[in-house]
């Protein structure tokens, strides 16, 4: 049975915001809420929110004649995809063998389906945003970190554990500097909002010349990827260049990706792809340098289209096809 | 309908012999060919011993009343799996647009199914090899180049254009050696055999003291990767050296493998893996510093089962698969 006029509630764990909405069968939003948790991340906290809100937009939607059916939701963190528990959390100190599916289907006797923030954005970019017309795909989101998620087949990828898609820790300068994982040389250290920052402060403190310096009053802590962008806006160089490098190495993450697994398509999105402009040219560069010309030629590289609410959309649609019998 | 009992033809076309045998449907091969193509790679003369080859093979089957009911060969090169077409082939230099399928199957009047030479060992390792129990693997074919198969539920993935697993062109290190694909720093550019020799004649160029410079009679050109393999077992630094590097980089490649897939095995086969104890410890090494540990913790690294006869039974694998119906 497939219900085409179900609603399903849909939620976005994010670093600095909870935010969830009620999601028509078709993936339109309908009633939305946001949660500032950027000064209150307890774990007691935060769960008592989703349930309140999951509970309130309930109510609304009963009020309309409707029922919500199942919830959807994308975390952070390495998640046991199987028994629906976040194991850790980087965002998320206190957070460690949450079994968070099974707290919430008690709480609001419904269909909860758990899954990782970045596959709810891959899942929500094939099903309704920009890769609506192909069957697979790589998404990248790419903001604080750079998260992953991969679709084959028009389904998430998940691997043996749930935990595939960790684009983001691929290796891809060995002699790199070193990652929040440990690792050293991996994708996010250079291209996620954090990688920059870091590459900025290290150049700063070599005594790179940049206007950065009188944007941050010297205070390199102070430093963020948005006054990069604008400091590369305005023509400097190091901004630009720091840009530009973000762009080089995700173009190197990008084109294994493509030899790897010949996708149809890679979806960009997160707060970094504000920067397109700055940072593409580079990286298609390199995918034109080292991926198999056919193979390159083949894959689209996009924007992602749904921006914000990728996540919710993906996370309401998985809770769908869980539900779908 | 399953056919247990059912013989198939299949067909392993390297760089040095194009290999064949009949496979029962338990993968067991019955009556076998190896023609030498090491002196005579011309197209006409592989694809008329391909012919005659089978046709001899079905004869004998059918003397001893089997009848062989399809085709399965892999081939090395790029190949667009939906046409049925061997693109280009680095060993064999006047293959270009070869639309080997049609051929075959005109010829022989049997369904023949045609696959990228890594695929079919991949498949060969999961039906019958290594991978029986799993269910998804990576296998990467360590011979004179690279080959690369993966296998996601059971089967083959193969990307929009069946040219994914081209794993040997990974960027391991963007700053490496020049690769035959004319991409830097691909994995093949260390850990192949011909990786390997680059990386010794180089290394003798620079003045580097080796026993190498003795068994080669100064003659950089000859030296082999076997050579290079018996060095390191008299001790030879620099040979040591080189194979620690091989498997650095084998690991590095691992490690994103584990990463991005999460698959529940690594499957290592060719004839680069007859040094296994020189390389793998360096391997282990970086899979154990770069992948996520949950994820490492699970993946297994195990080399082939099925050593030369891996891409003879995937490739009859395959057309098992094809004729079941």
């Amino acid at each position: 049975m497939k219900f085409n006029n179900c609603i399903v509630t849909g939620i976005d764990l994010g670093g600095s915001a909870l935010r969830l909405s009620t999601v028509t069968g078709n993936g339109r939003l309908r009633y939305s809420r946001r949660v500032d948790i950027s000064e209150r991340r307890e774990k007691k906290y935060i769960i008592a929110s989703i349930i309140n809100n999951v509970r309130e937009l309930s109510a609304i939607e009963r009020h309309h004649g409707n029922e919500v059916m199942a919830v959807g939701i994308g975390s952070p963190g390495i998640i046991d995809l199987n028994k629906g528990v976040v194991i850790a959390s980087p965002n998320f100190k206190d957070w460690e063998d949450v079994r968070l599916r099974s707290i919430l289907q008690k709480a609001l006797d419904l269909p909860v389906i758990l899954d990782n923030d970045a596959n709810a954005a891959a899942y929500g970019e094939k099903w309704k945003g920009a890769g609506r017309k192909v069957n697979s795909l790589v998404c990248l989101t790419m903001g604080t970190g750079i998260g992953g998620g991969i679709i084959l087949n028009g389904d998430v990828w998940h691997g043996i554990d749930g935990m595939a898609g960790e684009i983001g820790h691929m290796t891809v300068n060995p002699a790199g500097p070193r990652c929040n994982c440990r690792n050293t040389g991996c994708l996010e250290a250079y291209s996620s909002a954090t990688g920059m920052v870091r590459s900025a402060a290290a150049a700063l403190k070599c005594g790179k010349r940049s206007i950065l310096k009188k944007l941050s009053n010297g205070d390199n802590s102070s430093i963020t990827a948005r006054m990069i962008y604008e400091a590369a806006l305005k023509g400097d160089g190091l901004s630009t260049e720091i840009l530009a490098e973000a762009g080089k190495y995700l173009g190197i993450a990008m084109a294994s990706l493509i030899n790897i697994l010949n996708p149809e398509m890679i979806v960009l999105t997160g707060a970094v792809t504000g920067a397109w402009d700055l940072f593409m040219p580079a990286a298609r560069q390199e995918v034109k340098k080292r991926a198999y010309n056919v193979l390159a030629e083949r894959t689209q590289i996009v924007k992602g289209k749904l921006t914000d609410s990728a996540g919710i959309v993906g996370a309401a649609g998985l809770a769908l096809k869980q539900i779908e019998i």
